[in-house]
């Protein structure tokens, strides 16, 4: 049995992961890149393998069909977009993830991200250590409207750190309405439009389908605050990254926070724009986080070699999400 | 009556403090330079006015007892280091601040800069926007050991976010032992020493006394943990900055969130440490907090130059501390 593992990093701060797999006895190799596979290299490299433990490279039906080996494809994190679930199933292929393992570290970084724009933390910091010395004003978040988009996993963990800084007002949108949090009584379902408009923070918690690909374009930003920030901890393409830097450029709102991107590493334009707070995918990027993903991801490969049925199968909505494309 | 403002910058985002003023028919006038009085400066402006409406600049002796038309000093904040207070009373004059208004903004800005030290945001931030792709793995707070030396108004607050964040290992200090939080139990009482040698973060919120000042130098850290964040928002001087450059530079911690200086605007040479983020004595500086805190400060000048006692007078044990110099 051998096992490819593309993501990267991997097992870097805890070996517990290679551990499981030597105890098992199966073979690995690990991205030899130390990074993202990129166009045809994860298609060169897949021959072979009997699972695939995978990152947010690109798997398509072309990669997954190369071998007939293949039989498990092991997600560690949440995100199914860049899998071809279909292609995988019709190709014989099972696919599981670790969905409740980045929730926390990804929730803190959305917190992160959210104080810091308000602050202005990071400016300071890089004016600071160029001897400039400005006392910006900043906003309190307990003051801030905010609207969560996506109340899955994620956006329940926001919505529960939000309520822990008091703030008054949390909007939320999400197609299945039945949360649970701390107090539910501060939360308002609102359209997403009603979100658009009234929000001072607007944060989204999404997964990337057909439905979410360019959900916040040009429209959107056209109606939000002048001084709304814009947070994006989810995946690239839910919101336009042309649409957003000119609604930067052009003020129309005051601030972005993006982790994620349409191509990783990002290149893009956003880096000139010195409101728009950038972070590299850094969302699950947690020690204990990122290990517990390695691990789960880790276990259901060597229990799914061993014959014994997965613990995280992908469940039916997710090729069903797919299937609407 | 005439009344001289100090404070720099003062009522620039809401006018009230000054409409204040003027509907009690008081003249006033705002610091021209727009930034902390240094030196002379203070002295310089302060002859022929009936109030000062004060900052941090130092207040000393000689200022304080140069015209015998000063009645009240009323700082708009919580620290009254820079004032001194004995020399006043001697001379006849009050002293009233703001002790409660701050205490949000601070505590904010508090968990901002350890949930920034903590992912190495503003680090990614800069290398994005140079165009260097690096995940960073980061600490989950909840995961951290915090310790909070001064649980006064703004101590508590930052232990009320701790537990929001449910951070598990909270340690506090102080010489009051009776405070109030949301979750008693999972505060431990621990001399400064055990919590510098355990915390993997350690915050400071006492005020800037003979007791405090030089609080930390470099026997401190060097027990501290290798990982160690050392977080100083309360006042400049209780860390003793060469001992923290020191420790930065020979990796005895890891990292430090500066707001606060012995001298302002600071220029030292923490600028060149990359692993101290540095911010510009922001602390109160929310919009919200501010305009509170100027209001109240504005408020109990125009009731003493009215004759109606002061609200906010500095409590006895502030001169005590003092005079324990």
């Amino acid at each position: 049995m051998k096992v490819l593992i593309s993501t990267a990093p991997f097992a870097v701060r805890d070996k517990t992961p290679l551990q499981i797999l030597e105890d098992a006895g199966i073979d690995y190799v690990i991205n030899p890149l130390g990074r993202k596979f990129k166009g045809e290299e994860i298609y060169n490299e897949i021959a072979g393998y009997d699972a695939l433990i995978a990152g947010t490279e690109v798997i398509d039906k072309r990669t997954i069909t190369r071998s007939d080996k293949l039989k498990l494809i092991a997600r560690v994190g949440i995100g199914l977009d860049n899998v071809d679930l279909l292609a995988a199933r019709n190709h014989g292929v099972d696919v599981c993830y670790t969905p409740d393992a980045p929730s926390p570290a990804v929730a803190e970084l959305t917190i992160t991200m959210i104080l810091t724009m308000l602050r202005q933390a990071h400016i300071s910091n890089y004016q600071m250590h160029a001897g400039v010395w400005h006392r910006y004003f900043g906003r309190r978040l307990s003051k801030c409207t905010v609207g969560v988009i996506g109340v899955g996993r994620i956006g329940k963990r926001v919505i529960n750190h939000l309520l822990g800084f008091d703030v008054e007002n949390i909007l939320v949108n999400d197609l299945d309405k039945s949360i649970s949090v701390r107090d539910p009584d501060k939360i308002q379902w609102r359209d997403k439009e009603f979100i658009y408009r009234e929000a001072d923070i607007i944060t989204i918690h999404v997964p990337l389908t057909a439905e979410t690909k360019g959900m916040i374009q040009e429209p959107q930003f056209s109606i939000m605050k002048e001084d709304a920030i814009v947070v994006n901890t989810a995946r690239g393409g839910i919101i336009d990254e042309d649409a957003l830097f000119d609604a930067l450029k052009a003020g129309k709102i005051s601030g972005a926070a993006i982790d994620v991107f349409e191509r990783e590493p990002y290149q893009g334009k956003l880096r000139q724009a010195d409101n728009c707070l950038l972070t590299a995918h850094m969302g699950s990027m947690s020690i204990d986080c990122r290990t517990r993903m390695e691990i789960e991801a880790t276990e259901d490969t060597v229990r799914y070699l061993s014959g014994i049925p997965l613990e995280r199968q992908v469940p039916e909505y997710e090729y069903e999400n797919q299937g609407r494309k």
